[in-house]
């Protein structure tokens, strides 16, 4: 509660968020409900990939001794891909043969249709081939017991294919956090109210439920009857007893009527930071009570959002043991002067646009932080670095790419 | 049933499938379930934004005219977000006010308590204020009746936020389609089975079911009991009963026992094109039938994942009006050699890493096209244009940025 709060970098309030994060606990789920999960445990190669050498076009199987331009062959079996044979080729011999189908044994390589002058039972070739031409050889891909996938891993449409090539029914995975929402002010309505003097709906709630959506976390929405201590209080004790993690927006600030700093001294909250240098979002707060994450995000719509962003989502998802928390740091070409300078690290909502190639990043729509139509509007978030100078169109700069699904592994922002 | 198929560009193949899209249609969805869906109509602000000039610090609202170094004001009363007061500031009268609250009738600026020097009921100042300081005036951000995003737009958590804003409890979207995932070929076997000889277990199932998640659509599987003609034409009959658009593997190929082609000749499907002049995925089909699409993906994983992001992919996002239906292409250095020409386009499964800014893509791992395990590793997909050139380490290639939830209005690959 007091005035002076002394700020600290952005890099290391997330430095901060990122040393008290707990992995949450690991289940098993089944292989069809594990898109987007973390894995839990290595993922190990369950046997040879190919597990046999096999060809990998439709054509003809014969040893790759026997070719040289005007050889004949004669076609002495079919196989279709999931059948095979025990017999062993002769000179001269071929087997028809079908992509994915088992190589015959002492064949070594496979003419393509289209490579062959086809009569009949035989053919004849128009060049020499050499061993292992058209086919896959068993163990080329990997080798049983190999690690394909280090725990951590986000589980994509490839893992999900890698998990039922190896036979993985099931897959251990850390359980996906259940974050609680909840947004103070007594000024809010609720999205289904007829507007009233002196009032806005809530579009904090629903903006964060979707942020958590986006990085498939499940989100429990609180509503507060009343704005006073009492019940605030009360409220948070309930949510850090149901969920995982809490996020408040709102009365974190130091007006008169902003209540959760005296929440966090009730609760015995350590309170990693209660401000951060950066623009909007200032008085963003996080602590940890019960070896829990509570976000005091700004009422703000653009404050929130950036600070969601910044510290909740990565927090949520290294909780799940994930490798690559954050969104990826690009350099762009500002689109637009920000001459004012500005001792915090700006973010600006931006839309970022890829054009031959490059990247292109302007400021999406009108820029205070109470505006929440350029959230909307956005798909990025342009970070201006603090310091006595302002920025002009064409100046390189960083963007923070906050609407990508796969992140990297480190914390990019220049410091 | 032709072995000298015609290939046609990656690029008109791409566009012969936009050009036969038809969108969905719609239905009205909660505000809370609308996270992730395409706008079937514009999104307009029903009120201005702000809707009243308020406050935007905490501090003493105070009219600009009566403010210089020294001079002295009397604050008259207080007021907390939500509330609001009728009475007229006179002269060197001030409210003390909190973030968010209307300001007073005269009132157009407001000073922040750490700009004033407070003594109980009055303070002076240290400057003098503009109109309009530290406020945020009516309708600046937004007027009644300004279309803010367009019909196709994705609704993301900037667009919740704003739809709460607006008091959209509900809003129009365009439904999600239903998609069947069939795969052929008679070496598949479950995830759950043991492995036999010569066959292996069906991945590409389940990895497509993950890329449609991955998107946010319905996915609806289906099994093929026998791989003959009957059979098939018969399962795919049922398909294009109960969905939206059918996607197979396998089956596509000139092999022998490749019966796709001939389905879509008993259905009287129009192929848009039946080879691509691509590598790996060089056969695969779309066609339409009864007003849906069917994808003939090739049961090779990596051609098959390929083939769904570049036309399932935007097909079904377009179905659902996107205006951003394709993946980000962005420019990368290229980090191994590919030396060997190819006259085919070559998509090859990439790590894609951010390092100070700049984008570095190489290929992630073993590059097959029956390769499982490196699209597990990937998180895009490198382009090399076909020609009669190789491509060495260094070189300006692009990236298609798979794993990317935000797209680009434009199918933007080189020609």
């Amino acid at each position: 509660m007091t005035l002076n709060r002394q700020p600290i970098s952005v890099f290391d309030a997330v430095s901060k968020v990122v040393e008290n994060v707990s992995h949450i606990d690991v289940e098993t789920v089944k292989l069809e409900d594990s898109y987007n999960r973390y894995l839990a445990e290595d993922l190990t190669a369950t046997h040879n990939v190919p597990l046999f050498t096999r060809s990998a076009m439709d054509g003809f199987a014969i040893r790759s001794q026997d070719s040289a331009k005007g050889a004949e062959f004669k076609v002495v079996e079919e196989v279709p891909a999931g059948s095979m044979s025990d017999y062993e080729l002769k000179e001269y011999e071929a087997f028809r043969i079908m992509t994915g189908a088992e190589l015959p044994k002492s064949a070594d390589t496979v003419v393509m249709f289209e490579q062959a002058n086809v009569t009949e039972d035989t053919f004849t070739l128009r060049k020499t081939f050499e061993p292992y031409d058209n086919v896959a050889i068993e163990g080329e891909e990997c080798e049983k017991g190999e690690v394909i996938l280090h725990k951590g891993s986000q589980i994509n449409p490839g893992t999900v294919a890698t998990l039922a090539t190896f036979g993985y029914a099931e897959v251990k995975v850390y359980r996906v956090p259940v974050v609680g929402v909840l947004s103070t002010g007594s000024e809010l309505l609720e999205v289904s109210d007829e507007l009233e003097r002196g009032k806005i709906r809530n579009s904090n709630t629903p903006m964060i439920m979707a942020q958590l959506e986006r990085i498939g976390v499940h989100a429990k929405r609180y509503n507060l009857e009343e704005d006073n201590l009492e019940t605030l209080l009360e409220k948070i004790e309930k949510m850090f007893n149901e969920v995982d993690a809490v996020i408040t927006t709102g009365g974190v600030s130091v007006g008169d009527y902003d209540l959760l700093p005296k929440v966090y001294d009730k609760l015995g909250a350590e309170v990693l930071f209660n401000k951060v240098a950066m623009r909007p979002g200032s008085v963003t707060t996080v602590a940890r009570a019960q070896g829990k994450f509570l976000f005091g995000l700004s009422g703000n719509p653009s404050a929130c959002y950036s600070g969601f962003e910044l510290f909740a989502r990565p927090a949520i998802l290294l909780m799940q043991g994930s490798t690559r928390a954050f969104a990826p740091f690009i350099n762009a070409k500002l689109g637009e002067d920000f001459k004012k300078a500005n001792p915090f690290t700006r973010f600006i909502r931006a839309e970022i646009d890829f054009i031959d190639g490059t990247v292109i990043s302007k400021p999406a729509g009108f820029n205070k932080s109470n505006a929440v139509t350029s959230i909307a509007k956005s798909n990025g978030v342009i970070v201006l670095p603090g310091g006595t100078r302002g920025f002009e169109a064409g100046d390189e700069v960083q963007v923070m790419m906050t609407d990508v699904t796969s992140g990297v592994s480190h914390f990019q922002v220049k410091q």
